[in-house]
């Protein structure tokens, strides 16, 4: 158990660090810049990277989300959901620090938003709360969906992290724009304390809509794509 | 059938919120949007994921063309043909439509194109009608080539759905400018009707060229390629 | 036979059509355009689709300097190359015809260098004859051990067209500003007939420099890399 | 032995002229140059490319800091330690000549930095040596975890090139901003002989930290995530 929470600590820390690491180093450097293109591919990356590392060991959650769909989906045992949504939050602040004490050493140093998730006037291109609850309800369902089908023994064995870190490439490709894209309540958490905007009031909702969507992808799964599958495979993505 | 049915339902739904859904909100973003490659991306990224997690229920079509070449080329049974092609409708409608909503979450919101496939003065480029015509009926059968290729039984097993995800990122990188890239009528046909374009009456290009091109890739495919093919594998890309 | 060289007809076809037509249509659009990474990842999934698709047909060569390092390299049989030359060849000038036609279908079209390679004045970035005969050397010389590694006994199966696809993606963005990467003298020889500047007194450019670095590439396999290889597996990249 | 330092040579040569060679060339061209983001494209796609190429002769390590992390992590000879870092030096330097050699064929050249790796006054965002000390040490510890965790018997077998190369892309994305991204000592030491600043005396910090961090990643490895795990595979990434 102690080597699954390592894993999942890493993991998510490698997903911040990584993930919103590129978003406030690289995205806005003048001229040569990642972009939100650059962006996407560094969350993605992150999990695919660590979920083929790490997968056979945790499972390869690193997202809160995550670990409540594989548990409605019979692939998670109920009992581990909390430690490991203590593990996931741990290695979520400790990658937010460290990233920040690594950001502030320049001059002029701004944390701004610090890649921090938004809606309203948090929003990088001004959506609404309405706007933010649908994207991020309907992509954590999908993401869901994703994990849950190429993990299941009717797909290829190995591709999973392939499938499932190019998932969320995607859905930042996406959703950036909207909400700075969240479907992971632990990634949204520790940097909105870090971010000078006032991102912690709207947190509540990179916990619900991820939460909720997870349960609705794990649901459509369970009772309409697979209703037969047997509980076969404790422990995700590896 | 009805799993089959949802899993197309599902999967063009992924296909058309993502793709469309990164053009709408994500393409144009001052300074740091995803651009063509990022759109491109995104396209791909949908159907490589949901391949994986749903080719082994329903093939992973989530294209009427696709569906047609799949059929012509003995993988699909014709019978099946019709409720695919109306759940992958219905996917797309609802994918628009949810889109739409989210997309107007902002002030002065406009719908613009919408994301709707278009040739003469609503090509991206202003290519003409033939111009279209030829790259879409291409582009198609070479999607049909790479798709029955990747997943007969002389390629190696597994791998079919990123060959056919990065074959319809590749797509993208070549034709948006020319047509906004359909090869795809279902993709093309609801989002036209949320354009604030003429994109409806162009609709027929949409449907006739990826029809004409998927029909004759398989038939590259069933009479020059693999004329000694045994009819071994109903499903498609799973 | 027949079905050998058409697969090689295809998948030149494909290469040509994928990445001069991403480079022609796509990579100088305002704002939006794909630009020098959007161009290398087209070449690079013409190569990845194509070979998962017709790997196991003709090898998936697609490319008389990759024929003739596998010919070196005891992977493919010498009375083979020139058939599979002529074959990439037409393949190629039927794409750039095709090409030409869809891409003048805009008023004021302007064939321009028509994706075509070249050095000196028409090099992209003003590179000399000596860089341009170097780096392309180089590379093709690195792409021929990429793809005789990945093809070999001792390397997974079934990721070769990963590796090869993804080596030709690399070698672009290395190279475009220097001669616009050709390592394909197929790719580079059809389009130079239609560019309006002379590229076609510089075709032997990049005959000359691909071929000698093929040959270069397979030697350093066959010779010092895997000394002890047998002649296992005549075909290629399938 | 000679087969395994001549694989070293050839990858480490590969990774500094294709990823050195596409910041240096590529990187800033006017308008359609490929930025941060083709950049570390190109340096993860060395390693996938080489490493499924040669992974089954050497290892695959192309890198002193991963040759010292396997060692610690019982996967790779002591004995073999010193070979494999003087053949990656070798290949770096044959690089890092050879593209010194194409990047100066235009008229006005300057070799500028030369894509050589800096903090303070010569990271490209202006970040501190303890913000360079920090990324460059977690960034490398994470890349161990991937690649011990990616090669290890729990993971599915022949994808670890795809998580390592990724990886260094996922690396370069975050990073480029503060040291010009190193976590490989060999891949500095050579372009800072050849570039036009102070290269040269900061070079020791790009020996440190890659060292300290692959040394950490290791432990945490072999010590946390994985102290059951027998001396299975001398030889790495293969």
């Amino acid at each position: 158990m102690f080597r699954k929470l390592s894993a999942e600590f890493i993991g998510t820390f490698w997903l911040v660090f990584g993930g919103c690491g590129a978003a406030v180093l690289a995205a806005g450097f003048p001229e040569l810049g990642i972009g939100f293109v650059g962006v996407s591919m560094a969350f993605g990356l992150t999990v695919l990277t660590m979920a083929y590392a790490l997968g056979g060991i945790s499972g390869g959650h690193f997202n809160p989300a995550v670990s409540l769909g594989l548990a409605l989906g019979n692939r998670f045992a109920w009992s581990e959901l909390l430690p490991y949504w203590v593990s996931q939050l741990l290695g979520s602040f400790t990658a937010a620090g460290l990233l920040y004490l690594i950001a502030s050493g320049i001059v002029d140093f701004q944390a701004g938003g610090f890649a921090s998730n938004g809606y309203g006037e948090l929003s990088p291109g001004g959506f609404s709360m309405r706007s933010a609850l649908l994207i991020e309800i309907v992509l954590t369902a999908g993401f869901l969906i994703v994990i849950l089908g190429s993990t299941s023994p009717k797909a290829p064995a190995g591709f999973a992290p392939i499938a499932i870190g190019l998932a969320l490439t995607l859905i930042h490709l996406i959703s950036i724009p909207v909400t700075n894209t969240s479907v992971n309540p632990a990634r949204s958490t520790s940097v909105a304390f870090y971010a000078d905007t006032a991102a912690v009031p709207q947190l509540w909702l990179f916990w619900v809509a991820p939460l909720i969507g997870a349960a609705m992808g794990a649901l459509i799964w369970k009772l309409v794509l697979a209703p037969d599958e047997a509980i076969e495979n404790i422990g995700g993505t590896g």
